[in-house]
């Protein structure tokens, strides 16, 4: 038996998903926790990837007419309180200011004073108070539609938290639009989750599967949520984008009202549509292996790392200045329309300086020794492959290909993914298969979960709970692209027209 | 007697200052008011102002290392009572949250529940939150220096508030870093002081001076911070920026040690800087006119205008077509390294559509009628002349020139800013002279507020705080260029070495 090489995570993914997931968020220095329960510290690593995948998006968004804006952090009780599925979907976890200043206690330490006359709610989404500068800035169909943006940070008290994928806190942007017609804001809520399923395929290089939520799956308030639904190394799915048409529901609660072009009063149509930090968390667990996270070129943190080899002094000033000549060299081209990032790595501490950025995920590694100048040329490691692949191009090559380079990478990482996905994609029938499939496969820590289930459904809101209850397994979506087909429902046999994809989620 | 012109603000500067200022954001659509106490709602027109501030500034700090990233937005209580005077000095504007759900009272309606162990406060600022994570990610001299930067929300929860300038919530971003010498957390300060400055100077169009604040107006727990002041066309003044030097208060407080090259354990040095929505309030009182603001071509929302001139229908074609084209053509085109950002606005509302730009302070207004277009050529008017003043220039002409003409404008901008703020600085050596000058001029709504004085002052905060309890005046700065120069203090006669810098100020 060959020994088993050692790797750079421990647990592997194998062995223990939940607890690799963590190891990687630590090695690849995304991110940390923090002291305020269930509140994450974003590092420099993990950020400078979400500002990608915003700049990314938020040109996306302008490119359809939506302009950004901002509004209060806080939500007065009484607003949130307007749509009554609203505020039941959110109340159980709300962080609620309640004072506004502190003074000194009986103890002799800070107390809080000043009590407010009506609770204020931290933002767990913006409906409602955005609803309220609606209602005063449109007046006839002349202002519509209206196309606003927010990036911000949330809040939503959770229970069980894990960093990037469910925290107290974390950041994403909520677009909030209003229209004259149904048909508009369902236009406008569908042409969102196209450009949701553009970020994830194109930019995150996550497949995902587009489609609507059942009823008992929606956004509370809306008339319909469409999501995209994406499948994690360990078989469960991550909604990974929602867009909602809320009907005229929150028109009504916030009362906003326009002067239709036959001059009657009206309440809008609206949508809103968000996508979070969450996509961090998709990133790591579609990409990440036993080495740590692998970062899609096109929203990776940094594109290349240089590392100087030095072993005599004597030759320091010759590399360093060759790689400082190649860092501005490559800085000055593009990767998809962008500059290309360099990272330069100095450090002098062996082999841990490349498995450093193994961990880290960075697409090209670089490295560029005495003997490489002699030769004009540069040593070049890429994520994608095995970390002891390596390749000596010439200077001029590297330089010329690079961009090529980062986009086969997104692509075998594209086509990693969906083959995964696709053989974890399966088409069941029969209950018991269905049952057996979402069965853990084994008693180690490592469960296999299955993976997406193609199954019927009858429709019923009782066969969905049940499946849920003895499962956990949920109806994540209806596909968009599912044709109609009679069957039966995997749980209760009653006739189905549809099949719908099941999974278990986080 | 010639009758006055009307003005597109009512009242104007002389009229009221204050309520001119809140029509100018009215008039401008920068903001609005929100329902939730001393909040503000920032519109699509004040937000993009934002971002653009938000993009010089972020690539400057970049330029010097300073990497961002995300911390929670709550602090626990016990974490800011951590350095005495810091939450001392923040204690009475902090918004608390106390409960982390809602759930149906005695009158069916909602109130909080779910008490917290410890309350926790909306981040008033982040210094020692931040310094909890550097505490354990610096160990030695080789992790410093630490440069971060966190662009966000902060909330001081203020009595009397004016948007933009003073407001409960604000955005902002919050620099932190740490260093192993006092000297190197110095340099940082100043550094980032001449980065704030070639802000407010180069791109805001606002000079500054440049200075350090007394002990008594220091941030709470700083041993040393500087600030830049602008002087407000009301003859107020608004500190622009601050770069606190923190020594090793907030170091001591959040045990950030490091291993120093002697392989001793020391407490770092630890700095903080921050700048503001706020800047958009020092823009408009900077710039604006009695027809609203005046955008600085370098940050504005939008550079160009174009608006077609349709009479009859069927010049409508032509007309549209020349006016996308010349969109597109401008748009391939760059203004200072970004590309430049055009509207159209093909409303048929007549001269309100020209006065709305005007309003809104875009740097030029385009008309393209179908005798423009005949002749090739374009009607062009700048924010910075008479609105009566428009030029017809050749298409290539303008496409050509645009460039020199935004920048024409940003430095016209800044060259009449700098000689009003010239003529109101003053040198004083008389204390009747000194409350003279603080005295409002007249009994109107709209005072003049005196300006800078530039006068001696011995040292006392006895000194500032009578002055301060008088006219409402305060030291603004002790200015960086300020020479040496024998003298007695304006308020007690006793001998001062220099002079300082005294305002109103916002």
């Amino acid at each position: 038996m060959t020994k088993q090489a050692k790797t750079a995570i421990s647990p592997t993914r194998k062995e223990d998903y939940s607890e690799w997931y963590q190891q990687v968020i630590k090695a690849s220095d995304l991110a940390d926790r923090s002291p305020v329960r269930g509140c994450m510290v974003i590092k420099p690593w993990g950020y400078s990837l979400w500002e990608n995948i915003v700049r990314e998006l938020d040109d996306m968004f302008k490119a359809t007419g939506v302009k950004n804006a901002y509004f209060p952090l806080f939500i007065p009780l009484s607003f949130l309180e307007k749509e009554a599925e609203h505020v039941e979907g959110f109340a159980k976890e709300c962080a609620v200011v309640t004072h506004h200043r502190l003074e000194k206690g009986p103890n002799g330490g800070l107390i809080p004073a000043g009590e407010l006359t009506e609770p204020l709610v931290v933002r767990p989404t913006s409906e409602t108070i955005i609803g309220d500068s609606f209602s005063k800035w449109i007046s006839s169909y002349r202002d519509l539609p209206m196309l606003i943006n927010q990036w911000c940070n949330v809040v939503r008290w959770e229970m069980r938290t894990r960093i990037f994928l469910r925290t107290s806190e974390f950041l994403w942007q909520e677009g909030h639009t209003v229209h004259a017609s149904a048909e508009d804001a369902i236009r406008r809520t569908e042409l969102m989750l196209d450009i949701y399923t553009e970020l994830a395929e194109k930019y995150l290089a996550m497949p995902v599967i587009k489609g609507r939520k059942t009823p008992a799956e929606r956004f509370p308030g809306a008339v319909d949520t469409m999501c995209i639904e994406a499948l994690m190394q360990d078989c469960k799915a991550l909604q990974a984008g929602t867009s909602h048409f809320l009907g005229q529901n929150f028109a009504k609660a916030s009362q906003i009202k326009f002067q239709s072009t036959e001059e009657k009063e009206e309440f809008a149509w609206t949508t809103s549509w968000g996508a979070s930090t969450r996509l961090i968390g998709g990133v790591i667990m579609t990409h990440g292996d036993d080495d740590g996270i692998i970062l899609p070129p096109r929203v990776a943190s940094s594109h290349v790392v240089l590392m100087p080899i030095i072993r005599k002094s004597d030759e320091a000033a010759s590399v360093m200045e060759f790689t400082h000549s190649l860092a501005k060299e490559l800085r000055e081209t593009r990767y998809n329309h962008r500059p290309v990032r360099v990272e330069i790595d100095e450090r002098d501490i062996g082999g841990a300086r490349g498995w450093d950025w193994i961990k880290k995920g960075i697409p090209i590694r670089v490295e560029i020794g005495p003997k490489d100048i002699a030769a004009n040329s540069v040593f070049v490691a890429r994520r994608d492959k095995d970390h002891r692949e390596k390749v000596s191009l010439k200077r001029e090559q590297f330089v010329k290909e690079l961009s090529a380079m980062l986009d086969d990478i997104q692509n075998n990482l594209f086509v990693r993914a969906s083959e995964f996905r696709n053989e974890h994609t399966i088409r069941i029938d029969d209950k018991k298969a269905f049952y057996k499939y979402f069965t853990p496969k084994n008693a180690e820590k490592s469960e296999i979960h299955g993976g997406f289930a193609l199954s019927h459904w009858c429709g019923s809101q009782d066969c969905e709970a049940r499946v849920k209850e003895d499962l956990s397994v949920t109806i994540r979506c209806i596909p968009l692209d599912s044709e109609a087909e009679t069957g039966v429902c995997a749980y209760c046999g009653k006739p189905s027209r549809q099949r719908v994809l099941w999974a278990k989620a986080y």
